[in-house]
């Protein structure tokens, strides 16, 4: 057995306890996690300090560095974080469906835990505690493959977080970190079927389409995000620009952000002169298609046929010109990732033409593509935002890490 | 583009329309798929034969003919299962779940298909109509790649299925076949990550471990079956014999039949004594562990630690003695499949403890393992028996053949 297959094997142990483990222990876990954060906060931000040291000898961006910086606040806000898990309903056990079939056999479909999770992300030490603390409240053991810029940072959290849940008098098998930040790792975990049920990476698209490619272990897609708001022929212009400027700058680095404003060419002027004052506000850079330009002039430049498909996670936004609603449906098909597409306009069947037609996890009437969150959703805290079809579409938040299975009580009938 | 990139993009658009299709016009379309695979038999027959003469030339194991081989009354039979499909309730459209949240977004949780769903299978020419019914009823467009050993009849049954559709007005791009059966093809197949959401393997346990290494495209396990029936130190011991009988010999080809018995050695000789009279009407070898072995004499003979983790699908059963209930179950850990797993017992206890910890799609009390299949459960047909936890678990019906979207309907709200 290699060292990760010797991980793998004590976290499915330590998932069969868990998964059959009540709900109180498994709150006194996190509680103990929480307070144990802040109570051993000096040795996490001394092994952060240690991490970001390297950091900046190895010329890190500065908006990286700020992803990966620990400080007593944010420290305090992750804990807060754990104790919300905490306070979550704990939907294992639930028994979704009973029926008795006509031979007698009562059939029960009862929720369960996924089993062992592998979580592969980037540089945020906060993901750490989140994703752990997500699966466990859910009865999962999770792996953890953090970036190997907060190798430390990882370490230190794992570490409290094994101490305060062992305190408990649980398997600290149920949260570990792959210590090995090499390429080599990853691609084990990857393949570690034996072990783990599913896969979730969160980080760019660069990551997310890698381990997509390579695993054999199942793998849910989260957080592609090129998402567009469409301003229909009979749009509350006033609202559209309101909103698209919701989508686009309250915060430019997450999936939920719009990167593309479709625009009926019905109201192509009027709209841009109420909605590029206020993407001004934040110097947005207009990529423009030929006949927005035209209307646009200096305000923006040129889109390229590339445009059309990036995330630009910025302070960028493409604009497209269509003729109809169909045109914008069609746009949005080919260009779009699946997450969050918004409707502006006040004609109902053309709402409900977008909604029905429109396929993403979540399609939105009137209303910001930021509201696709596990929070704003109100299934408290999420794991990641799934742009896939199966399994879970959208925020997943703790029920989203639960499996079902079949039990199926008789007095021996046979077939 | 390649010509599966074509097709891929011709299901992907048909997909669109299915999916906003209503229930009566997709009913229509079964039907007269159920009348034209009858009055078109002699067509399909004809392709029949020539398979089947192939296969002969070619050698063909007696069973696998059998397998491939269609007669009127088979056809009667496979038309009667699209039928079925049509009289299913339609799960597309459901509104699982609506909230309002506090700033007045209202927000559905609604049905929807999967969208284009490959189906890898072998040389079964039923599983081409089958899988293509359930796929249309839930609103998927399908994409088939069948065994090269079926491709005529194939061929044939998937004109007739296309020319169907087609006359009730809908895109016949819904079903398609890949012509192609060659390796080259089924691996492309595999990576057309941008027009398929989900493949399906359907077949023995080479081909669906060969899809799940190599596809990047979501994968849904299905049919592996190493399962158990455990008889308790409680056990009613006739009862035993009897479910043990029909989860091995009722149908030994299948993936719910059972492969091996663990026994409580504290019941060990009065079982045996019942079982084997039952196992021997139909020639069951026994491979039996030490313990067993000495009980059974020459009725048995040893068991190879291979034995443990085989799907024999043969009149082959495997004897396993454990001293407790926790012995049964870490064996079942370590060797089962996470498909079907029995326990008879008279102790409430112990059955409890074996529904709760065993970590499988469907976990009996005093019942065959044979139970787990879509009809039984009252599913309807069903695609397949996932094994896997991530989506579906158990027998997968219609239901399970679809995903959902959220759509938010608001009034100009922002983040």
């Amino acid at each position: 057995m290699t060292r990760l297959e010797k991980q793998g094997a004590a976290a499915r142990e330590a998932a069969r306890q868990l998964a059959i483990l009540d709900t109180d222990t498994k709150n006194r876990a996190l509680s103990a996690i929480a307070d144990a954060l802040v109570v051993k906060s000096d040795l996490w931000l001394k092994a952060n300090a240690l991490d970001l040291e390297n950091a900046r000898a190895n010329g890190m961006r500065e908006s990286m560095q700020d992803r990966l910086i620990l400080n007593a606040e944010r420290i305090k806000k992750i804990a807060g974080g754990v104790r919300e898990a905490a306070a979550l309903n704990d939907p294992v056990g639930e028994i979704i469906e009973k029926f008795t079939r006509p031979n007698g056999l009562v059939i029960r479909k009862k929720r369960v835990p996924l089993g062992v999770i592998g979580i592969i992300y980037e540089a945020r030490p906060n993901v750490t505690v989140d994703a752990a603390a997500l699966c466990l409240k859910s009865g999962n053991a999770c792996i953890l493959r953090g970036g190997k810029e907060a190798i430390n940072s990882n370490l230190a959290a794992v570490d409290i977080m094994r101490g305060a849940v062992a305190s408990v008098g649980l398997n600290p098998d149920c949260i570990s970190l792959v210590e090995d930040t090499s390429r080599g790792s990853a691609s084990e975990l990857m393949h570690l079927d034996k072990y783990i049920d599913v896969l979730i990476p969160r980080g760019g698209a660069g990551l997310i389409r890698a381990v997509t490619r390579e695993a054999t272990v199942p793998v849910i897609r989260t957080g592609e995000g090129v998402c567009h708001v469409y301003i229909d022929a009979k749009a509350n212009l006033d609202m559209g620009a309101n909103v698209l400027y919701n989508a686009k700058c309250s915060r430019p680095s997450v999936c939920n952000a719009a990167e593309c404003v479709i625009i009926h060419s019905g109201v192509l002027a009027p709209f841009l002169k109420k909605a590029v004052p206020l993407l001004k506000q934040k110097n947005v850079l207009l990529k423009a298609d030929e006949r927005a330009l035209k209307v646009l002039g200096s305000d923006a430049v040129a889109a390229e046929e590339s445009d059309w498909d990036t995330e630009y996670n910025d302070y960028i936004l493409a604009v497209k010109t269509v003729d109809s609603l169909d045109e914008a449906i069609d746009f949005i098909t080919l260009h779009g990732t699946s997450h969050s597409e918004s409707i502006i306009t006040d004609d109902p069947a053309a709402a409900e033409s977008f909604l029905n037609r429109v396929d993403a996890a979540a399609v939105y009437h009137n209303a910001s593509t930021r509201f696709t969150d596990g929070g704003e959703f109100g299934l408290g805290a999420e794991i990641g935002i799934s742009t896939q079809k199966l399994h879970a579409r959208g925020p997943m938040g703790l029920e989203e890490l639960t499996s079902y299975k079949y039990t199926v009580s008789g007095t021996g009938q046979v077939r």
